[in-house]
Parts: structure tokens; sequence; C-alpha cells
């Protein structure tokens, strides 16, 4: 997905509140407003909302002179995730569709995130998703694929979300699909990093990798060589969140994208409504095997 | 009121609907949003948001090659208020209290706003207002006040609002009163300049001055002289609008500000919430009267 120009105040906006969760010093948040105001002129409206939000997160961390600044914040929201686990896990399990309801459980995580999610609550989101109907719902297509492989890339996004992924790929290992799940290569807002998956207990259902990237969303040129590798051999794709939606709904691969949309352009791209939940198949498989 | 964090953003997504309404090429409007950026760095936080706002919309204005985009607007949206006056007024005048009624719909006038506000039904807007509560409500020290003086200093703010104003005057004469309208000195958005109040038949009920001022708020240090002395050794002062609050909030002087709030921040700063209509004396007023 390209850049929309209503992405550039949403990045001023998204600056202020991950700088506000971190300092309450508003003369350096101004700072950094200014440093982003400076490179307005350099966001190019071609590339993804992904590209510049590693530019935004960047100047944060610089200006803040802290490389982590939600270190703190992302394990504490794991660990009140992973308080919540057993019940959802148990809800899933009971229910009459466990995959489908995985998958919506994998997406009401998503709210848990810093940058394009205004605020959230995490136990009203998960008791509400199970009987929110999809705008978009390509899982006959993804049970479909899923049937023809047992492999999958599985994209994380963010931190504490890990944990509700984590019943949806265990739901995948009792298909007997072998689970790769992918985290940032550094610590940018709120994504998952390696420590984040592993304090989710990613590790025990399924293989770790970083692909590389310092950027919000997958941006595949940030990322690294056997990621990249891996993306492209992979028969089946799962990407979580708007991020890696921005930055992969382009490519022309087996991705099916699980989200919960965060903002009226991504609402507008995918031609659904702000608030809305999305399983939906990339483009390419939709050519390939609609 | 100063400038908050949060005007910021705000600046960028005015400058976007503003360019909108007048002009469909993205990359121009781009290149507003680029101009922007560069003097995000100059923007005081002392300073109030009118005093922003002026330098975002002759940004716009140069790189529109267009001192006055909205005049066509402005002359259409004072066409239909004035199509709407004969009903508004007479049910203004059928009510227990026409007095507070027409406030209230020189209020719901102000929802005719280019720039804060997103979009807008006046129609349905005037339909309300007569069955919503004043968010502060301070209708009774306006009424002492109006018993001792004949003169009052009426600061208006979007054209075709100055409709609605027109019903407010008009009962202000019945109470023989004489209103002096003040209006803006240079186009700016969809504020009411000189012809804008005529077109509206202020030149019926009131006096016309201009404040000289070219910002979308009465930013006194860019007013004329006539206008300052006048504002100075008036008795009694009726602002309209978020702008003139946003610009006029800490002067020691005694304003009513009519205004529906149209962003979080501004009804921070009065202590309301978005949506609210308010009728508040200044500070000043308070002290000294209250």
């Amino acid at each position: 997905m390209r850049t929309y120009l209503e992405c550039i105040p949403c990045f001023f906006n998204q600056a202020i509140r991950a700088s506000r969760m971190v300092t309450e010093d508003e003369r350096l948040i101004k700072k950094i407003l200014d440093t982003l105001g400076d490179v307005v002129k350099d966001i190019p409206m071609d590339s993804s909302p992904p590209e510049t939000g590693r530019l935004v997160y960047k100047i944060i961390k610089e200006t803040l002179k802290n490389n982590d600044p939600y270190r703190e914040m992302k394990r504490k929201n794991t660990e009140m995730a992973l308080k919540m686990y057993p019940e959802i896990k148990r809800k899933v399990e009971d229910s009459e569709n466990p995959l489908l309801n995985a998958i919506r459980v994998a997406i009401g995580g998503n709210i848990i995130d810093f940058g394009a999610q205004k605020t959230f609550d995490i136990e009203e989101e998960l008791k509400k998703i199970f009987h929110i109907d999809f705008a978009i719902n390509d899982f006959a297509l993804f049970k479909e694929l899923l049937n023809s492989t047992d492999k999958i890339l599985y994209i994380g996004d963010n931190a504490a979300e890990t944990v509700f992924d984590r019943i949806l790929i265990e739901e995948l290992n009792k298909l007997k699909k072998r689970v790769i799940f992918v985290v940032r290569g550094e610590p940018i807002i709120n994504d998952a990093v390696y420590e984040d998956a592993v304090q989710a207990g990613i590790d025990r259902v399924a293989e770790i990798i970083s692909s590389g990237t310092d950027a919000p969303g997958t941006v595949l040129k940030t990322c690294n060589k056997d990621f990249i590798e891996l993306f492209n051999s992979s028969k089946l794709i799962i990407s979580k969140g708007q991020g890696n939606y921005e930055a992969l709904s382009g490519e022309a691969s087996p991705i099916f994208f699980l989200l919960k949309v965060k903002c009226e352009i991504v609402a507008r791209d995918l031609g659904v409504k702000e608030g809305d939940i999305v399983l939906k198949a990339s483009d390419f498989l939709k050519r390939n095997k609609g």
C-alpha cells in the first residue's frame, strides 16, 4: 500500500502518542516534531507507510536517546496477555470452529499497538472478538491452501499480541503444520522482537527467526537475505497486522492478511470500515486460486 | 489559548482538507505539506493556534496561487443559509426565550467551518440546536452586562454563519442595542470578510468593520489600530467561534465566547467535551462580575 496524504498528519500524531508514553517533556516532543517536519519533503508517496514509520521512530529513538523506549511496556503487556492465555485458549478449543476462532483471537490481539491504535482494552476486545463477523473472510481459501502445505511462514506484529498468535499456532500444530514465526530485527515501537516472542512462549510451538527489518512492517528491502529467500519460497504466509499489510499488500506471494483495521486510509484501501476485522487472501492468491 | 502539540498534526490535516476543496492535484497538496513541514520548527508553543493557522493558510494560498480559494464556496453557503433564514428566525421568535435561542442558532451556524470542522450538515445542526444544553452557560451574566450598555462589539467568524449571527443581532436590536460587526481584513479559509457580511444582510442590522487581521482568529497583534482601540474601549464583546476563542481567551476584556467545540484540545482547555456548545464569560468578567 502506498503512502496517502493523510498518513503524514498521522505520523505526527503517532510521534506525539509514542513519545508521551515515555516522556512528559513537551519541549523534547516538540523537537521530535520539528525534525519530523524537516523530513516530510523526503517522504515519497509511492513508498509504503512503514518505510516512513521507520524514519519516524528512528527520530523518536534518537531524540529520546533511547534505542528501545517500549522495552518495559512490552514486557508488562506480554505478562498481562499470558495471564489471559489459559481462559482464551479454552474458549477457542471449546468452540465449534477452533481454527477460525483462533484466527479471530490472533486478530483481537492486534489491538495491542502503540502506533496506529489510539487506546486499547485487550480484555474487552477479546470478549467481543468471538462474536464479530469478518469484513473480508477468505477462510475457505485459507483452509484449501493449508491442505496443500505443511509449513507456514507466520509474520508477527506486536509484542503481547504474540501470546494470541501462539493460540493460533497451537491450532496449526494440531493440524501437523510446522510454523516459522518472524519477528523484527530491531526494536521499533512495540513490535515483537526475538525476546518478546520467547516471553510469549512462541519458542515452544514454532521456530523463531528475524526478518532483519527495523521498520514497523515487513518492508522487504530492509529485510535480511535469509528471510527474503524463505519468504519467496513459502507456499503459505500469514501476515499479522496493519503494518505488515501496508508493506506486503503489493507482493505477488501466497499471503493471508490477518488484521484489525485501525485507520480510515487502510479501510479505504481494503474497501472496509475502520474497526473491521479481516482475513484476506493476497491478490496473487485470488488470481491463482480464486 | 496556547498551541498544544496536538495542534501540529491538526494543521496538516486542515491543510489537506482545505486544499482538497479546491484541487485534486495530490502532488500540489504534498508540496503544501512539505512547506508546512519546514515551518514546524518555527511554531512557538506559546503562540495561539490562529497565529500558526495564518501561516498554514498563507502557504496554501501561495502554493495554489489563489488568494481567495473559498470565495465561491462562501458565496454559495451564504445563499443556502439565507434560504434557511426565514424558518429559523420564526422558530427563534416563536420560542419562549428568543434571546437565548438566537444565541443557540448563532452557535449552530458556527459549524460552517472549512478549517477545524471535518464535515457538517447545517440543516441537521440547526434542528438539534434548540434542544441542546450549554456545557457552559453564562447567560445570566450576559443579560446583566447587556443591561449596562447599549453598544456591542460582535466579532464574527465564518461566512454563512453570518446569516445566523444576523438573527442574534436582530434580537439585540429589538433590545435597543447597537451592534458593530467585525470581519477579517483578508480572505482566510472561509472566514467572513466584508462582502460575506453584506451578502448575509448584516449591513442592514449592524455597522460592519474590519479587524484588519489575516489570521483565522482575532490575533490582536495582527489587527489594525482602529479595531484595537474599539476592542479596548468596549463594554461588551461577543466573540464567535473557536478561532476567536483561541486568539482572545487570555485577554483581560469583557468578552462572551459563543462557540461550538470542534476539537479535543479546545474541549480540554474549556473543561468540556468535543461537540459541546458554550456561552462563556471571559475570566476577566468572572473576576470582576461573578
